[in-house]
C-alpha cells in the first residue's frame, strides 16, 4: 500500500526510554520482545478485553493500573499468554517482576503486554534474560520505537503516530503505538496500543479521556467490541513536559490529541488489516444518535460482501444497501442516500444512474475508499475503518498455525 | 465435495406439477425461470426477510398468503427484484397474473420469488413469454424438480429433499427444495425455500408449524437472521393425499417431517456455501436456554478465524475458545468443554494434550466437521451449521458483478 509514515525518536515524550530484541520468541527471529520506561513515576489508565478467556496478563494490568503510579510497559510477542491457565499468570508475574529488579521499581508498576499463539505458554527464562540484555545494552529514545516494532506478529508495517500540543506555556508530545491487523472479524489477533505522553494528567481524568478516546478509535474498527483474549489500549502520562495543573481548555486540548493518536492508529491497523489492499472508511451522517450512526456504519464495515466487492473493484451499491436494510439503525428506507466516494448510488430505495467504469476507476485508484450513508433521520454522524477482503486474508489465516 | 442425493420425480407430492426453462434472464442460458402448479387449492404459509429494504416482490406474497388458499409458485432466477421501486412491484404483480391468467386462478394465488444480482430491473416479457411456453409445453412432476433447479445462482448443487409419513391411514408425501450458498456472512444471497405437500394442514396450523421449523432450521445457519432483500421460505399443503381432519400426534407427526425437511435443507446450504469445501456443525451443549445455546453456536459459526482455520485443516482450538469468549451466552469459562470431532481439545480454561496431527487428518477426512462446545451451565442445546472459508468465497464474491 502507502509509504508508511512513522514519528522519529525526536517525537519520544521526555523522559521515556526503551529497548527491543529478539529473544527468541518468534521462530523467525524477528525483535519479539519490548520495554518502555518512563525515568519517573506516571499516571495510567487502560481499556481492556471482555473475552470472557481473557490473557493470564490482563488481571495483572487491571490491578496495576488500579493501584496507583506506573513506570513502564513490557511488551512480548510470538505467543499470547492466554488460556495458559495458572502457568500462565506466574510467567506474567515473573515478566514484571523482572523488569521491576532491573528497573528499581515495583512490580505492580509494569504493564505486561503479549500477542501471538493463543495457549502456547511463553517462555519466562528467554523473557527475563532478554530484559536483561536490554537494559545492559541502554535504554533510549529509538529503544521505545523499536518497542513498536517488538510487538508486531501479522502486521506488516509497524503502526505509531506522534502528536504534539502547547498546555499552558509548554510543549507536550504524545506517542502512541499500535499492533494488529486480522480486524476484519471479532478476535483475530491480538489489538495492543500503547500511548506515552510527557504531560501531566491527573490519573482520573486519563482514565476518562482514554475510554472516550477508545470509544471514538478503537472501538470504530470493524470489531465487534474489541474482544480478543488479550486485547488492550494503555495510556501513560509521566509529566516530564512540567506542563503544571491542567486546566479545562488544556484538559480538552490533550483529549482532543489524545483521540487524535488513537483515531491515527486505528485507522493503520484497518489500513494494514490482514491481506488488506485497500482502507475503507464507512461514514454515516444524518443518523439519529452517534450510537446509531456507529450501528449502521459497523454493520456495513462487517459485511464480507462489501469488502469482496471492493477488493474486486466492484461499486456494488446493492451490497451496501442491503447491508444498511439489515443494520439496526434508524431510518426511513426511502431515505438513505449512499455515495462511493463523491458519487450517488443510491437514493429513494433504488439506484440512482451512474457511470460504473469511473466507480471502478475510483476504487482501482486509490488507496482510502470512502463510502457514505446519509440516513436523513438526525444530525448524528460516526466513522468505522475497516479494510477489504482478499485472497491473502484467507491465506493469512488458514496457514497461521502454531 | 460429496454426491448429492435428491428426490426423483415419483417423491413429488400428489397434486402439484411443475416446468421450467431458460427465458434468458440469466446471461448463460442457464434455466432461470420455474413454475410449481397445485391441481387444487392449497394452504401456505411463509416466512420473510426482515431487510429494510425488501424485495418487490415481498409485500405481494405477503398479502397472497394472508388473503386465502394458494395455487402455486413461480420463481426466476437471474436478477433480484429488489430495489427496483414501483417498477418492481410492477413486475411482480404482472408475473403472478401471467401464472394465473394461463392457469385460470387469481393474481394472489401464486407467491413470487427472485433471486440474482439485486437492483436490476426483471424482465417482465421474458418471464411472461417464459411461463406462456412452460405451460403449453405441459406441468409435469419432473417440471417441479425442474424448478428446483431453475432458482440456482451461485448454487454449485441443487438442493432438494423428501420425506413421506402416514398421517391416519394416508400416505402423505413432503417436498422441499432451497436455493442460496452465500451463507458465510449475512445478507450475502437471497435464499429461497419451498416446501410442497399434499398433506392437508389448515392454514393457522401450518403457519405455525413452520414458523417453528425456520427457527430449527434456516435459522440456524450462521445467518445474522436471514435478512437478505428477497429471503422467503413459502410452504404449500394441498390435500391430495386426503388425509382428513389432522389429530393432535398426526400434527406432531407433521411437524417433524416438516423440521426435518427444513434442516435437511439448511444443512445442504450450508454443505454448497459460497467456496465450501467443509460443512461445519457447531453443536452447543449444557446451555441454560436453547437460544443461548444457538447464540454461542451463531458466535463461533460466524468466526472467519475458526472457518478459515478448518479450512487450513488447523485444528486451531485457541480460535474456537475465544469465539466463546466474546460470544454472550452464560456460561463459566473454567467449566466449558470444547471438543473437535470426538476429541477434546479444550476444559478448565486452557488446552487439553492432544494429538495434532491426528486432528488435522481429522479436517482432512471428513467432509463434516463437528466443533462440540459444552458450557457445563444448563441442559439445552442447539446446533448451527456453517462451511469452512476458502479462496474461492473471496474469488465468487469479488468477480460477481452484474
Amino acid at each position: 500500500m502507502t509509504t508508511v509514515e512513522l514519528p522519529e525518536a525526536n517525537a519520544v515524550p521526555l523522559g521515556f526510554t526503551g529497548g527491543a530484541l529478539a529473544a527468541g520468541l518468534k521462530k523467525s527471529g524477528a525483535l519479539d520482545l519490548g520495554l518502555i520506561v518512563s525515568d519517573r513515576p506516571c499516571t495510567g489508565a487502560g481499556v481492556f478485553t471482555t473475552n470472557r478467556f481473557p490473557g493470564a496478563n490482563i488481571g495483572l494490568c487491571r490491578e496495576a493500573l488500579a493501584r496507583g503510579s506506573m513506570r513502564g510497559i513490557v511488551v512480548h510477542a510470538g505467543q499470547a499468554n492466554a488460556c495458559t491457565g495458572k502457568e500462565g499468570v506466574r510467567v506474567a508475574e515473573r515478566t514484571a517482576k523482572a523488569a521491576a529488579e532491573l528497573l528499581g521499581a515495583d512490580p505492580s508498576e509494569f504493564v505486561v503486554g503479549s500477542t501471538g499463539v493463543i495457549g502456547v505458554l511463553p517462555d519466562a527464562g528467554k523473557i527475563r534474560n532478554g530484559l536483561d540484555r536490554i537494559v545492559a545494552e541502554g535504554l533510549d529514545a529509538d529503544g521505545v520505537l523499536a518497542a513498536g516494532r517488538a510487538m508486531m506478529t501479522t502486521d506488516l508495517v509497524p503502526k505509531m503516530c506522534a502528536r504534539t500540543l502547547r498546555l499552558g506555556a509548554r510543549k507536550v508530545r504524545l506517542l502512541g503505538m499500535t499492533k494488529g491487523s486480522g480486524m476484519i472479524h471479532p478476535s483475530m489477533a491480538t489489538m495492543l496500543a500503547y500511548i506515552v505522553t510527557d504531560a501531566a494528567i491527573p490519573r482520573a481524568a486519563l482514565r476518562r479521556m482514554l475510554t472516550r478516546a477508545v470509544d471514538r478509535s478503537f472501538h470504530c474498527l470493524t470489531v465487534d467490541g474489541d474482544t480478543s483474549t488479550s486485547d488492550m489500549v494503555v495510556a501513560l502520562a509521566n509529566g516530564a513536559a512540567e506542563n503544571g495543573k491542567l486546566s479545562e481548555a488544556d484538559a480538552a486540548a490533550f483529549e482532543r490529541a489524545l483521540t487524535e493518536v488513537c483515531r491515527d492508529l486505528a485507522r493503520r491497523i484497518a489500513r494494514d488489516g490482514e491481506g488488506a489492499t485497500r482502507l475503507v472508511t464507512i461514514r454515516v451522517r444524518e443518523a439519529v444518535s452517534e450510537a446509531d450512526a456507529r450501528k449502521v456504519a459497523k454493520t456495513v464495515g462487517s459485511s464480507s460482501l462489501v469488502k469482496t466487492a471492493i477488493f474486486g473493484r466492484d461499486p456494488n451499491w446493492g451490497r451496501i444497501a442491503c447491508a444498511v436494510g439489515y443494520s439496526e439503525g434508524r431510518f426511513e428506507p426511502e431515505k438513505v442516500v449512499i455515495r462511493l466516494g463523491k458519487t450517488r448510488i443510491f437514493a429513494a430505495g433504488k439506484p440512482v444512474a451512474h457511470d460504473r467504469p469511473a466507480l471502478a476507476d475510483y476504487l482501482r485508484n486509490n488507496d482510502e475508499v470512502i463510502v457514505e450513508i446519509r440516513l436523513g433521520a438526525g444530525e448524528a454522524g460516526a466513522e468505522v475503518w475497516t479494510c477489504d477482503f482478499s485472497y491473502d486474508y484467507v491465506r493469512i489465516n488458514a496457514e497461521y498455525t502454531t
